[in-house]
């Protein structure tokens, strides 16, 4: 009966709206975690410059992203192929009787986070008109290309394609490890190599010099806004909670969204648990930034693999992860090599373990689950450990070295430009003064004799 | 079938719910963020101040609200007037068995706003009391008699009338720019007005003195946190996003609530972009704190008009937005007006054009299915730009009109009251001591010697 | 028809999902505002130190829950006991098909605010070993009793127990004013006996010597997070929102949820407003401070009683759970009891509180909405004041009591070996230098010069 399916679609298509839209919400708050993140972690000189940095991400990525980002990446129609997408491009023609206004937002949501991951990286010693430039390109061009391969619906490397499979199975990557974290953090690596360390961050015999970021409060927040906003990313990737009557028989996804939550939960905790105990070991005490670092860097590796995994996985997920991170940071000291935020270890080596982590441990119920909807008896591969043979796996490794390789050939090039045209770096001695005084007009922070009570008393007294 | 409604009923009250409650929620949040936009731009000898302003306004209007608020606004029944609604005080019979309560707090978490407003724009030198008095008047009575006239099914101006339609028409306003910012903005330029300057802000010449926030962390925080609790705001001001099979034949709103919440992100990015780009020429520097205002009046500004415009009529009415707030800043400070949180030009300024806005751009397509639920084939006017005739346009003026002149005839008098009782204005010693130390029991911020491991260093050693 | 029936399940399973989750979001939220509560109510030097408590609660929590709690709470079989769950360990065997994920999710929420309490009564001396200890114990054991006994269908003290029922009622805890709020604050209370106050808190005569945190901003920007969460907390708890047809002819809760949001509102507004104004008559100030703790008190009270009582009643129960705090916080300092967040007294008085509170006004008609669903005629107690009898207030007093003693002789003996251990308290030394630089590796902020532009301009001029 036509009016009966009607109504039966008007309730899948409110619930899923409802659901869509507060999850792009909460990822929308991942970006004031990032920005509150980042000031905490450098120095209070350059607070008004990182925090800028994060709200033009916001305001010039929804304006690239809705002009182009969104087309290229989801603009699939007739002509549509695997590599770009083609339509959409401001929105126009996108119907509106649907949702597709909420799938907008919601990917919108992941685009700006993309450019806030890598301005970690080259905080503290890059010119705000590079940031403009480098953040409109990343957001609206290399960034939706990916995602387009990976999530769209003709995408090459993706496991959703309605066409070919890569190896009969395209790449999981459910929320983004490697399309949001690997590509933001590669992105990152190039930035912070081209740009080199902060001054004085190593001392002549390359030996590190602490320089730390001036309010720990502010990480703590980040982090935790961060943990919120994720609860957003990786069970609100399922897009929609109920498949509308009687498209299927397998009705919804209501069981996996929850488990995703728990995995994400699981793997992020079980890193930070780790990073606690491990740095205690390594360096003698309890460092509250470093177990914010660690949790951030469960989550990223669970991203990818976070809805098609048991928990027992996800804790392994996490655990790993966390070694990752450690030594990553290890290394990264020994090389000189100077991330302020660890973005680039964080984000693009906990990323590339998630995809790996996904091809050894999907399991083939979930993954029918979250890629089939179950329809039909088709047998795809799933994690190799649990004995899903080398399709997954291959894909996943393909997508880490594809997307490794098409941030290096796009960001890499960019960023050597703008050193060689002067833009890309400031000057010593707007970097010992600060950007907050040389470019934005002063600090965040104002010292009014009110915040010293005691030297205030003083004051007063021999007024 | 009877039963079989009644679960149709039952699916769409539990739909709707859910998104009110959650929007309700996120409208919160905003309260949050006035608290920390307030606090960093403020000094820190008046920060404990002004938060407590902001706590205040929750938890005073929380119970005037109750008591009163709410039935003047929607006490909508059998001696229903257009010009103030006369029951549900203290929620006296209402029903137990529809949605009421949570429509009673999605409009409780507007009310707590208004006051927030003008609390910025009267802030560092108010009296508490005097704070007090206001709150509770501007929350308790002249609110909600607006809200009453342009958003109850009885109101004069209301678009969504059940009997008379002004012009043909009824002011659409959608979210508030008129109800909630426009009241905000003028009961707060008539407290600036009659408060007059903060001591210092312009030297004896009239040139402005410059006189920072002490926080912009903050101030970035709090303005993430309002982008965040405008997603309630905005889209959740559809109320319901399943209407209950058969009434209609149009069984939902979720296209437009997830389009709703797409024209609120462009309006205020683009907003935020041109205040970047704006702000540089005429200043020289890269100022986030005037990126986060521009944003701010952005949203203000679609405020009244999300629901009924394309995508690209958003961008026009943030492009505006911008320069109607750095026009209005320039203007604020050549005539000595101080408003610390420039709330009366950005809520009053931007919330007017945001009234205009709507009555130029408003799409037919999206009025009717905002506004008749499509049952009939009414026609109805629409923006005047796009062929709608005067209708809208004029009942879009006259909402301009009548807030302005409803907000001074009201509030004006009151501020004027609390001066002539000298209750208004704290005295010239407790402003330069600030209102922390004289009225609040102490700072907010307490300097430890643990705050200047340099300082404290030295200490230790001398010991 | 089997077909029809399954559409209809799956309806209401993916509207109690996102329900579910989301409001488990919300919760998760309160871990952050304990998180910012805390670091602004300590000292500078201590900041570091609480805010690791907080974010180790959350991971360390996660795991323990996972491995142990969970199952001890809810892990209700045919072998199922009154006493203590004793299945889904690391949750095994929990069904994929159902949402019992997002079930987990929402407990697990829950379960790591407890030892968030706690931590702020023993805040600025205990050595960060002894925290680990006390939060696995408290997490993985202690909480999951009560939670078992008061909330699981098997539990001795549940109200909604598909056996017995205590008094042929049982306990009526909706939210966890007891099973949370006063197992925290007892715990707390032990915690912080055993301790003893912090060095400097009471001179020699026992006169209190004022000890003010460092950051009040923070105190607001918790509290604030706190309220958010709670609408989480409360409303949430009714886990569903929408029955599947036809199990019921009572298809759904959302006329209690939106009830339960407005009820812990308005409780939370009063103690607010209580304590604005009874605060200033005693201290003679508007403290700012005050009014935040005043509010948690109110939402602490109501989370009981909150889906079973009439709005007006939760202003009484506001109204008087700001006089237990601001009175048990005068005989706390009487007693020369130091608890730096007031946890005891206001989780454990308020908690308190809030149980007796409901078996006086709870209400017959939502009692039956919120316990019986309404399918039966069963006569059950309700609020003592509305003429329901005995048997509900004696519930809920037995669980006064029962808590009590069972934190007692678990938490008291845990802190009591500790402190014979020696691994409870810190060093004199330390904890006058402070936690973070003895323990966590440096100060929460970093005293750049940038932070005194004054101090750094005469820095530069000398250079």
């Amino acid at each position: 009966m036509v009016m009966e399916a009607s109504w039966e679609t008007s309730v899948a298509d409110s619930i899923n709206t409802i659901y869509l839209l507060f999850s792009a919400y909460l990822v929308f708050v991942m970006q004031l975690g990032f920005a509150m993140l980042c000031a905490g972690s450098v120095r209070a000189k350059n607070t008004m410059n990182i925090m800028l940095t994060n709200v033009v991400d916001a305001v010039v990525g929804s304006i690239s992203y809705y002009l182009f980002g969104f087309a290229f990446a989801f603009g699939v129609g007739p002509d549509s192929n695997p590599f770009i997408g083609s339509r959409y491009f401001a929105l126009k023609d996108i119907p509106n009787n649907t949702y597709d206004y909420s799938f907008f937002l919601y990917q919108w949501a992941f685009a700006i986070a993309v450019a806030g991951i890598t301005s970690g990286s080259i905080a503290e010693r890059t010119q705000f008109g590079a940031y403009l430039v480098y953040s409109f390109f990343l957001t609206g061009f290399v960034y939706p290309i990916v995602a387009h391969w990976v999530w769209s619906s003709s995408g090459w490397l993706s496991a959703s394609s309605t066409g070919w499979l890569l190896f009969g199975s395209g790449a999981i990557d459910f929320a983004g490890s490697g399309v949001v974290h690997l590509v933001g953090g590669i992105a990152g690596l190039w930035g912070a190599l081209i740009e080199g360390p902060r001054v004085g961050r190593f001392d002549a015999f390359g030996k590190p010099v602490p320089m730390r970021g001036h309010n720990a409060t502010l990480v703590v927040l980040g982090t935790f806004l961060l943990w919120f906003g994720w609860f957003g990313f990786n069970p609100g990737s399922f897009d929609k909670v109920l498949v509308p009557y009687p498209d299927t028989t397998d009705q919804g996804n209501w069981t996996g969204v929850g488990r995703t939550a728990v995995t994400t939960t699981l793997a992020g905790s079980m890193a930070g648990v780790v990073t606690l105990f491990g740095r205690r070991l390594i360096v003698g005490h309890w460092d509250a930034l470093d177990v914010c670092n660690g949790v951030l860097g469960g989550f990223v590796a669970i991203t990818s693999g976070c809805s098609v995994v048991e928990p027992w996985a996800a804790i392994v997920c996490g655990f790993v992860a966390a070694w990752v991170l450690i030594v990553l940071n290890m290394v990264a000291l020994k090389l000189n090599f100077d991330d302020p935020l660890e973005a680039a270890q964080l984000h693009g080596g906990c990323g590339a373990w998630g995809l790996i982590f996904t091809g050894l441990f999907a399991k083939r119920e979930f993954v029918i689950q979250a890629y089939d909807s179950g329809e039909s008896g088709i047998t795809r591969p799933y994690g190799i450990l649990l004995g899903g043979g080398w399709g997954l796996f291959g894909a996943q490794v393909m997508e880490v070295l594809v997307i490794v390789a098409w941030v290096s050939i796009t960001m890499g090039p960019l960023f050597y430009a703008l050193k060689k045209l002067r833009v890309l770096r400031i000057s010593v001695d707007e970097e010992t003064a600060g950007l907050d005084i040389s470019s934005h007009g002063g600090y965040a922070y104002v010292a009014n004799p009110e915040n010293y009570p005691r030297f205030y008393a003083e004051y007063v007294q021999t007024e």
